[in-house]
């Protein structure tokens, strides 16, 4: 079809409206997580969101769009330095008007893509620091995280969204249920593998340290902006606004991540009670992530319910994960293993339930997917602990990283009571 | 007019940004209460707007828009389950491009404004948690939020917006001054005449005792959430964006909702000084709401001056409403019954000096509706009170919902000062 | 170029979108500041701001506005009360449909406009409460906010974007480094001087008292809303969408922003261990705004490398300047001045490098507005300061403005540690 003018600047201000949207997702993460982690390492986990970001935006423009988006082989795209818009583009804005046709043909301003995808890597980034918080040290992350978002998120778009071989296979995640929240979960369960849980997490005598969020409305707080701007995510992940074809689908893909959000939070708490012994709004707020997680996959469905449907497996394993992390020990702070790897990989797998495609070829994205990213993540977090350390002393970890590594309280006038330790 | 597969796409396209806006009004509402409540009960607060989005937004899609909006008698609409695309929209998505022009005759996508509607759903019910907050049992609640979801909101959008008998009257109620706004403060009335006033509340001696917001920054938040949601409340309620004259009215519509919150924020300080002794900040932030739903009934005005006058009115009569419930006894916590109620009667009458339109119409409009969301809504929590109790125990109220009911303080590691009673 | 009807509504509905984006960041500097100031003052802070945007919004509306845009000559434009639709406009939604054609031939709802520019002035304002907090009247702050958004503001304006003498010069500010952020900035800088600094921030002994930042969190959140609401300021400040060119520049602006942004952010830190003496992360949340401050002159650059190195620079010289403020005894309380001030000098010069553009017009703007904004804003404060006071009472600035001056403690049931003063 060939492109109008008005289909050019429909799709680019979806990108940037949608884009911006997704950007406030990291103020989400930033306050679920600095509202999930007790107060004495609060600052800390917003200098690293704000640091993800930042890290996460400057390495995708120096290195990653290219590397998941600039001819893309197989495998990788290309190494080449930094990104910007076409030579038609810079013509058409140079003032030569002959280039607009060339450029309209394009569908969309070259940059609007960009800056879509952008917020992107930064989402899979934030999944991360909620699980290893309390414990790495500032820097080792940031190195962790500049990896992950110059090379390895890329590669792993290039495999996919960017036309390489699993994209060639048919593999299908709509908005990113295994591409970003897989590609996060993965590397956040390395890292708190390699890590360890935070000390006096795990008792001796086999019972587990209940460590509730310090500040239960920023948390809050933080899932309603994921919930928000999970509208640009998936909305803007139809990547078309044009026709009236592309504004119905993105109207139901809007209505699916409410609809799959919103049964993820009810059934979550429904199922909190048998599981963890009570109504629990930690697990409630977890479960709208899950369900958003979940329907990312596959939010086009045109039968909406369901969207309800998987969005409540979704918030159901979720619930189940937390549990199933504390059995074996693995002490994931804010629950984004559950939330972003478990939910996801659900979420991969029910697109084909409920909008066709081939269930093995799910499978096979998500282990090959996963099997990459942990690998690789373990490998990058185990040189990191040789090279640079990667858990705070005992006794900054007592302190607090933001007395002790950070020298930054974040609730310096309040009285507070100190955290006990019995191991 | 016939519309152009471009108008399709702006109508849609504004349904879903401002949609997204009207999403966020709920994390307002929760800021809003969780930072006016007791720390005790904070993330009670929390829990039930999660909830009250999730219940609304599923109620919405079971039962409640088929009720509101399909094939609507003088009362209430279809009674059928779930709702989606309509066939041809199926079509065009299925691959049959001769469906363009039947979709695009419909003006926008079906389920952008399924979108739209539903979060105004969860607007009204969002206005009800503030009022009985600290004292009303979580399950209790939750029933009522799904029934007035499901059933009483739908009904009173059936009369109106759905066609029904007041719409043909020439009820004027352009974004829901007293569809939303009045229905949610009516049930919210009704509820706290049932529950009573928290214990305490209203001493032995005549006396008032004080419950300032326990964070007024959170609050604060809220407010400026509600105000930025509003713009997709007001601005989305135009219905349409893709001509001119609808791009015009969308600007004034914005433009007079940001003036009446503005001149409500003003005349609400100013007036509090003489009512309630002193400049008083939640008087002001309750004066952006009231000013905010006085305009709420006619934003598209285009002498933009009588958008001050309206807004500066529902500031000061939100004030003095604060003033007299607390003298008639009725414990509103965080003010919802001024702001809401109040302001929306008097912008539902508002509406006809600035803007033409029946002044006997509009009344016969709030008094119908009033009296069936009052009426029902106090038979339902009456019932609620029979079958599943509404109001937790002494003990329960004096320990805090947050410990007493859900096992998760607000605020774990601050140390906070005991409330004392003495009645 | 004949408008046509769609690009008349593509260019409304941007001014609406990234103008409601705009109004969002008053939010962001609420939070910002009042998550910066001691807990003592934060109620103070929170009414504060609801205030300018109050005031700010409804003196654009009487006066502001009309001295900016209309008629300007080349000092001031009308002095006439109130704004309006055009007369076409009026028209056309009276039902003439024959003003369709001159209506679009404006290019955009003339009331759209307006929105985007009134959001604008309160973010001028805005810039001023932070740096003054703690030790301001409240009644002579809100004075000030008056003549600054109704009178000083808009002269600024209508010199440059009005189309005044200093816009014929041919001097070059796109979203308004100088014309917002240093119009802000400069009242700022005027208030501190005649303010002077908090009791006990500067020590008998030279020694500088630290005043962290009360609820770290918080602080976070705001620089979070700013960022994403900067998308808005300098995206809407394409001040157009319609065409495919517009639409490019549009992307490059929101590019150029997070690209900004970011260097300012990773700069700031980066410069602070040397500076400051340790990572800081106020200063890295601090280099985020310079980041944004700096781009806002120039954000529609092509090649985007140019955004990294303002931004970067930008980050840097904030830093900078909060300490060189600390040796100078200046006490900005939130680092507005390093921030906005700074900032926006440095990125109203860069723009000349990376986009062309007159060295010496880019510095006789900032000198000229600088020098107006200054010597009249430092009269204002001198004269309120004669009439009504500028400054609490000693009392009042140790017990705190919230109980002091307001009767309103933002976190009445926390236990808080009383500042200590060791002058």
């Amino acid at each position: 079809m060939v492109e109008q003018p008005d289909q050019f600047v429909f799709n680019t201000f979806a990108f940037l409206v949608w884009g911006a949207l997704v950007m406030w997702m990291c103020a989400g993460f930033t306050m679920l997580e600095s509202g999930a982690v007790r107060t004495k390492n609060a600052s800390m986990i917003c200098l690293k969101n704000i640091g993800i970001y930042s890290i996460a935006g400057l390495a995708y423009f120096f290195i990653g769009y290219n590397l998941m988006y600039v001819d893309v082989g197989n495998l990788i795209g290309s190494l080449e330095f930094l990104y910007g818009p076409s030579v038609d583009e810079k013509a058409l804005l140079g003032g030569d008007a002959g280039a607009v046709s060339a450029v309209v043909e394009n569908g969309y301003a070259t940059m609007s893509d960009w800056f879509f995808q952008m917020v992107f890597v930064a989402t899979a980034a934030s999944i991360v620091s909620g699980a290893i918080a309390e414990r790495i040290k500032m820097w080792s992350f940031f190195v962790f995280t500049l990896i992950l978002t110059a090379f390895v998120y890329p590669i792993v778009g290039a495999w996919t969204w960017g036309g390489g071989w699993l994209a060639e296979k048919g593999f299908q995640d709509f908005a990113g249920s295994t591409i970003v929240h897989g590609t996060g979960g993965w590397a956040a369960l390395a890292g708190v593998l390699v890590v360890g849980p935070r000390l006096g997490k795990f008792k001796r005598d086999g019972s587990v340290k209940a460590t509730p969020p310090s500040n239960v409305l920023v948390v809050t707080l933080g899932v309603f902006i994921l919930w928000f701007g999970w509208f640009g995510f998936n909305g803007g992940s139809q990547l078309a606004l044009g026709t009236p074809a592309d504004a119905i689908a993105m109207s139901h893909v809007l209505v699916n991540t409410n609809l799959g959000a919103a049964a993820g939070v009810i059934a979550a708490l429904a199922i909190s009670r048998p599981i963890l012994g009570r109504i629990d709004l930690f697990a409630g707020l977890n479960g709208a992530i899950a369900g958003l997680v979940s329907i990312t996959a596959g939010p086009d469905i045109v039968d909406h319910y369901w969207a309800v449907v998987i969005g409540a497996v979704g918030g159901v394993l979720c619930t189940i994960g937390i549990k199933v992390l504390e059995k074996v020990k693995i002490d994931d702070v804010v629950g984004a293993i559950p939330a972003h790897l478990v939910a996801g990989i659900w979420g991969t797998l029910a697109v084909t339930i409920a909008a066709g495609g081939r269930f093995h070829i799910q499978l096979l994205g998500i282990v090959s997917i996963g099997a990459f990213v942990f690998v690789v993540s373990f490998v990058i977090w185990k040189v990191l602990d040789a090279v640079m350390g990667l858990r705070v002393s005992a006794d900054v970890e007592r302190m607090g990283q933001d007395v002790g590594e950070l020298g930054l309280e974040a609730y310096p006038e309040f009285v507070l009571m100190p955290e006990e330790y019995d191991e």
